[in-house]
């Protein structure tokens, strides 16, 4: 039986890739944490070398001489020759480097660096124009992006929308036709329950989250839960940035970051255990596969399904505030001493269609989604002018959310993702609020009395279950396919509308 | 005449290497300031993949055959058919390019990586011993380390001693024979003066600089001091490292480090000092020119001149502290209000022999460097046994600076430059001080009423002369012919040690 030793030439090869990838990851956390303004452009080039040089190396004779010893190059086929039987590791490992190959196969290396260098300085520009709140300045930048990610689907070759071909990149086997049904489900469900919450007569106040908290005090809670969830500060760090992220250079080197504003108690919060959700994944894969696939993370829905189960499976959950808001009390007890758990739950939760998504209910979230897929779809199918993109935001975010941003700032500006190029990562998002849902059920059906250990602050037990059943397989199996594993099913909204039903029904007394 | 625009296609690929260099940098940088613990062993194998790739484009077929139209890549002379004449930059160029690709023509790419990995996996064990205070700790990397660079220095070749071939990575041009002379005419002088000093009957009392000063405060002013000398911090940064540090990925990202201590003054003070001198170097180096040798810095002893000008001529200087002292007195007003500032220049200029080399004032200071000299010509030339280090060291302390370290972490630990195979470096501080002191004594020649400039404050007239005369030409003129530009004459001990007698004579009225 041939195994992974057998492949030992092939990761060695893999592992240099890797290697110069996570180099070009150190830059861009840099870059996006401590890089001073004046080094933007040196950066972009910089970044842009490391991506040419591991896209190089990736589809170069070298490796195509050490794959397609396995391999059919152009089908990914195991060669006929090859009479003996691999393993389950080597088979998933040869298939995933044959994806990633074939993708990378299908682009020149000229136009990976350009895509590198425009979307790094795209960012530059972005920020910029937020800060200003002037979509005109970023106008430029953004046509360049999307006419490369446009040039990049028509590489990259699709059927049907020229979309697929970018969707599938951040979340392998997904489509628009597979994608627009299940939102087309969950907008029919939570359009009505929307309409429903906002007719109930209960008055939730939340001002008190918008009191002053001191900023080093909440980094300081942030850092306490994410190590009580297991994210091992000797192995990442916590740093500020504009956009919270997460990005790993190796699992003993996981960084995620934040943001913090005194008259904001939510924003750090949430954001340090969303970001540490995924900061347990890149930290929970198995480092003795650091350079392959099996290394790696299976799919960005997979990765926002934990960062999303820790953020409101578990984060917004009476049991974590059972154990977590007499320390939060304590710590901030000017502001929080009036608010009892129960008020302050409530209050977590409420559902209030907003302008901003990273701040949006767990209700109104997949609206928000809805949206950015239908634009972005248009946008890459050219069926819009991107000239036009403020009016069709604002617009639809009236027809979703009814609400109206004042500014792009606050509406179409708010997102980093289109100046990076991710058009297509958005519907992940949505993705991984399924996944969460359908995962955590799981989770206490099989974790014994779960709900009460974490409500005695043992968020390990969680974070033990995922690691066994989800990171430490790395891309051993497709996403479809681990969620077969793990809950027995494929992937459904239905677990999701449950939980909402219950959670909202139960808040709102519907 | 051939130009610059006639090298283009061989710039172009040097900017891709340098690309490369500089990203490695940045990781270097970031594994001394942010870097989590558990994430030294996969760091040293990413910086080791891009020196390794780097090391491979400088001495590939392709680099060859672009600098091989011009020169012969054996001897660097300019090819016989080649009739017409390049200008002054092309040849300094060429020059200079061969200089970097015949040595590392010389280096195997594997030894290259190895070098690079055992050096980044020794520093980390050199910080871990240091703080353990256990040498026999560092032994194993040192030995590791030494063996390497004995065996670089074999592969680079050399006449003379092997320490020889280490000295001229760092000093182009620098020997043994040309640096025991010079060292040997410092101590000749300077250990008498050291003599004459310690049985002056002046009593210096310096309990003050030890006094509790709070850090952010510390940080605040050591900014405020890189600010009025010109550093600019929009295209720089200011972070906290073990050891103080200035890295540069482009004229336009320059990093420096500090460190800071609540009961020590002068640490956090003249690290500031010093790095920014390093600092504003790297910053005035023409963005235009990077990734070619005319966008470099020429030498480590032409960049110690720059940072020891900054740190002892102006740094230690009265006019400097006439403007200066004002504002330290207002910051840390309980402390210092008690001392005037004919007291703080004293303090600051006191000779006190003590074991750390960058505490040292600047008389010692050099015999701190001979020190190392000798031991480290000693270990390459296989002299001397590592285990004997502590023994050797700590006699030569005593003998030259009469002080005997308590431990090794204050003795023959306290430099990281062994672990990162920095052998052949020391030297280069103490040309640094010598430059310093001529370059100096040139500037308040050419610049009109200098000090008086810097008792105003006016910091930048030294930046800009300094910008003009060295840091815009990159190697275009090697050490000593820079030397002869910008003074008109040689290195040479003399204005330095003309320098020391003065102040010190007039500080201890020898």
């Amino acid at each position: 039986m041939k195994t992974l030793k057998t492949l030992e030439p092939l990761t060695r090869r893999l592992l240099e890739i890797q290697r110069v990838n996570s180099a070009a990851s150190v830059l861009s956390w840099d870059q996006e944490t401590y890089m001073p303004a004046g080094g933007g452009a040196a950066r972009a080039e910089q970044i842009a070398t490391l991506q040419g040089i591991a896209h190089q190396k990736l589809v170069s004779l070298e490796t195509e001489r050490l794959l397609g010893g396995w391999l059919d190059l152009h089908t990914g086929l195991p060669l006929e020759q090859d009479g003996e039987l691999w393993d389950e590791s080597s088979r998933a490992l040869l298939r995933e480097v044959w994806r990633d190959y074939s993708r990378s196969k299908k682009l020149p290396s000229d136009f990976v660096m350009q895509l590198s260098r425009e979307c790094s300085l795209a960012q530059q520009v972005w920020a910029e124009a937020k800060a200003q709140n002037n979509f005109k300045l970023f106008l430029p930048s953004l046509r360049t992006v999307l006419s490369l990610k446009r040039e990049e689907a028509q590489f990259l070759g699709f059927t049907g929308s020229p979309y697929n071909a970018l969707l599938d990149s951040y979340e392998p086997g997904s489509s628009v036709a597979a994608l627009a049904p299940l939102f087309a489900q969950l907008k029919a469900h939570l359009i009505p329950l929307l309409t429903k919450i906002q007719q109930s007569r209960l008055q939730i106040d939340d001002s008190f989250l918008y009191d002053a908290y001191e900023q080093a005090r909440q980094l300081e809670f942030g850092r306490l839960v994410l190590i009580a969830m297991g994210y091992d500060f000797e192995k990442g760090r916590l740093d500020l940035s504009a956009h919270p992220f997460t990005t790993s250079f190796h699992p003993t080197d996981v960084r995620v970051t934040t943001r913090v504003y005194e008259h904001d108690l939510p924003s750090c919060l949430f954001s340090c255990i969303h970001e540490g959700g995924h900061g347990l994944y890149d930290q929970g894969l198995d480092p003795a596969h650091y350079g392959t696939p099996l290394g790696d993370s299976v799919s960005l829905g997979i990765h926002e399904s934990q960062s999303r189960m820790w953020e409101n499976c578990v984060g917004r959950s009476r049991a974590f505030w059972r154990f977590f808001y007499p320390i939060l009390q304590a710590t901030f007890h000017h502001q929080l001493r009036a608010v009892n758990i129960d008020q302050f739950y409530t209050v977590i939760n409420r559902v209030k269609p907003s302008l901003i998504r990273v701040e949006a209910d767990e209700l109104t979230y997949n609206l928000h989604i809805m949206l950015r897929f239908e634009i972005e779809q248009d946008l890459i199918e050219g069926n819009t002018n991107p000239d036009d993109l403020p009016a069709i935001w604002n617009s639809k975010m009236k027809q979703y959310l009814g609400v109206s941003p004042a500014n792009d700032a606050e509406g179409v500006l708010q997102d980093v993702h289109w100046s990076m190029g991710g058009f297509g990562y958005f519907p992940t998002y949505t993705l991984g609020n399924l996944y969460a849902v359908q995962f955590y059920e799981q989770a206490k059906l099989e974790i014994p009395h779960l709900e009460d250990e974490i409500a005695a602050g043992q968020l390990m037990v969680l974070r033990r279950w995922l690691a066994q059943k989800i990171h430490r397989w790395g891309r051993m199996f497709p996403p479809e396919h681990l969620s077969q594993r793990v809950t027995g099913v494929s992937l459904s909204p239905e677990p999701f509308l449950r939980y909402i039903d219950r959670k909202y029904g139960e808040l709102y007394h519907l």
